[in-house]
């Protein structure tokens, strides 16, 4: 643990620590879309305040490509795919799927200084991840590996639209002295806002690590997995490399009986679209009771509807800021804040390498 | 009668007069809230752009504080009160009723450093009044005395929420020559717009008085009042003494018996909330009829019809400030701006005395 | 044709060129209205960013005075006609159709400073026409005689109200490349974007002219104007000559016979609201037909549904244009800009030249 709790108890928020003013950090994989949603018909989404259009080719691979074309700014989204090609819905002008200028029908011509900026894109599980750094700067290495994206295991996933910054989300991953206030007894005890929660630094990465005993098992099919208990002392995991997730995992113990466990990963997974505006991404993976169809739906359920409540307390927070105007107010930092305090001081550091040119080390 | 109504016919507003762009006036008594709004639930209202939450503790009294968590900002109207404290529905912070915290679930602890601003409050009457300038600067004399929400008398009252900037309200309350045009036979024969206002300074506050001779009195009970008269001469008394209100009176008289007549106290009270919004406050107070319930509800209908048509045309103004853009437009002003004027020139002072800290005498 | 298409291939947009960022150029005719609009009743609307109200004296005449009562700011268009004069609907001062104030029922005056903005009109067949270069410089010359809008001749119009820049509008109807995509096949067939547009400067003015051949004439009727042919050589022809208008004729040829044609003349009128706004008037004027109602009906449904598409087209590149930030974009220009290039010169200038005084030399 590299920070007691105590140490930073009411400090004001300083400028060492990532804020809406810090510009968002461009070389790193973000998930773009949840691979359902992405086919022949073009698609538009907007991250880090770049609109991109996303259509699948005709061997199923997902292409990324500047939605704005190049000649009159239209929308390629609004256009059609034809073969691996993306026509223009305005003029026509076509673009192959690596961006570069297909036909112009007015001319004739495929002039190269029309293309189009094409984006790196990843499918791994549910998620087509983007690299959102340039072509030119692409880094397999800041992908992170998720080899439980594969046979034997079974997961549910969501996306959320936040209207909401999303450094807030990451503060509120990392603090989950927030559980019985936000989501009540389905996930904690009110006593379970006073646990202790373990932060420290795994290479460049932050670390929480949080022991909530004896929380509620909602499913009797899951008791049995730990030995019949209707109650597991829950040991969560959370890893933070940089701006586009909080990769984690839960373990579910018996509290009798320490031999009596599973483990689901966890993956919160975020990605700015303006700075009032997130693309939250999320996935529950397990490896129990893969094929059990009715615990599939109730996971699902249980997890869509948790962390819509996150949503829902961070979109307050941000029609707060609209209408209160208070030039002196300086958020307070209290001792459950030194995760979030960790994560936006690495942030604040990635972004301030990315300026700067220096490369930034991660785990 | 400090200026002649001549003397300023068609000249162009002054930088002396307060405008869009002057301050808001802090060191004031302004309404928040009519009591009953106010309850053990608590709601959120913003007042000079602070966002503010109101609750009432056990023993009734009215609780005013600052809407936002200092730790993360959430809003804590959308937290519990919890005897006579409210709990931030994020991590459970709790404050006092006096803006201390009283205990961070996290920590366990309560550090003074997030103490939260506490606005002191009066209840008289039908509203609740807001100190906005500071519980260290607290002002009781700026309070205006309001003997008649009291015994013996009777009360219609209500709440407009103005889309347009408060001066124009300022302004139109002091002009009564628009009566025949916004508010028609109800209250005014079209003659009536000719009427000389008589406007002076009585100590440090703006004074409007005016006759309007001849209008009808809608109710045959209150016609009984006067004598059995269908028509009275109406006197109108307004007086402004700061930002907060237009405090005034009418007394109705049979036109040929100056012995029958009776007074109504009226209260124009106005709480900004933002530059292009505002909070409107009114009363209506008797001491004839007070316990008849049908000229309760009429005159209640009355005002109610007649302030919101003074409410949709400044809504109109604001809206054609949107959209119309004449650089070197400046608004003209009329003879019968004087009253008005001279609000303008009072809180263009008050404003200025309190950015350079001289005291503002008032009446 | 003063420019060879391929010169301007992928040249990226200039400074030369108006932009949004170029200042609207005010002497200028532009249509104000639809005549069928303007009434008793009063409207406003805004052009250019000034608010204006609209309104027939007795004698038909139309008025366009400034929609901003320089007392208060309140909308004339709220008020009342009465005779030839406007009444504001606030304190009820009354205002002549030249803009002179007429009186004002406070002070029993007519101050000659309460005076409003006067625009010249000009009414011809469906289109009322406002000068917005200030009565002091009302220049006849600049207006474009329709000598079509009279007996012997039928036309169909319209309004649409674009949220898009105008110039986009014009930068659209000079490059018919865009039909196939975005009219499909009742326009053009998928080979008309390739067809060689031809443009040239006739005195100040850019004229485009392209010949559409073999294109569907929907109407078995006008088949029979040109000899019973279901197919037409259409030959356009565009003239700008300022921000207002693209005003041009259409002449449908039979391909198997040159002595079997007609003309229809075609108006795009084009007045900028806002920076994101335009109203778009239209028309299509015609010498055949002129009693059949059904054709009457169908040509107004083609060209509205046209015009529509093209609406639909810019309000989507402008609603792109608000969410993707991409500082070092530029739009490319392909040869089929030519035309589109010459406008946005010729606006330049025009706008150039109102700012530094010099006069605009217009055919």
């Amino acid at each position: 643990m590299i920070e007691e709790q105590g140490e930073i108890a009411t400090a004001s928020k300083s400028s060492e620590l990532a804020d809406r003013s810090t510009p968002f950090i461009r070389k790193e994989w973000y998930v773009a879309a949840m691979g359902g949603e992405v086919s022949r018909k073009p698609i538009s989404r907007t991250i880090l305040g770049e609109d991109i259009v996303f259509y699948r080719k005709q061997d199923g691979t997902a292409v990324a490509l500047q939605n704005r074309c190049p000649h009159r700014s239209f929308p390629l989204s609004l256009g059609q795919v034809d073969g691996d090609k993306i026509v223009c819905g305005y003029h026509g002008i076509q673009f192959h799927s690596d961006g570069k200028c297909a036909f112009v029908p007015s001319t004739g011509t495929a002039p190269g200084a029309l293309r189009i900026e094409s984006y790196p894109l990843k499918e791994v599980g549910p998620f087509i991840w983007i690299w959102m750094g340039g072509s030119e700067c692409l880094d397999e290495s800041l992908f992170v590996d998720q080899p439980y994206f594969s046979e034997g295991w079974r997961w549910v996933h969501g996306y959320l639209h936040m209207k909401a910054n999303y450094l807030g989300l990451h503060e509120n991953l990392m603090d989950t002295s927030h559980f019985p206030f936000v989501h009540g007894a389905a996930l904690a005890q009110p006593e379970h806002a006073e646990v202790k929660q373990k932060i420290y630094i795994d290479g460049d990465a932050v670390v929480l690590e949080i022991l909530h005993k004896r929380t509620p098992i909602f499913s009797q099919k899951l008791q049995c997995i730990v030995g019949g208990s209707s109650e597991v002392d829950r040991l969560g995991y959370a890893k933070v490399r940089g701006p586009a997730g909080n990769f984690g995992h839960l373990k579910f113990t018996n509290p009798g009986n320490e031999n009596e466990f599973y483990t689901d990963y966890l993956l919160h997974l975020i990605t700015p679209e303006s700075v009032h505006s997130t693309h939250y991404f999320w996935a529950l993976v397990r490896n129990v009771l893969t094929d059990d169809e009715d615990i599939q739906k109730d996971i699902y359920q249980l997890a869509k509807t948790a962390f819509m409540q996150d949503v829902v307390a961070l979109e307050e927070v941000e029609n707060l800021l609209a209408r209160d105007h208070r030039p002196s107010f300086r958020e307070k930092l209290i001792a459950s804040d030194v995760g979030g305090v960790q994560v936006l001081r690495l942030l604040a550091r990635l972004a301030s390498e990315e300026r700067t040119g220096s490369r930034a080390l991660r785990s």
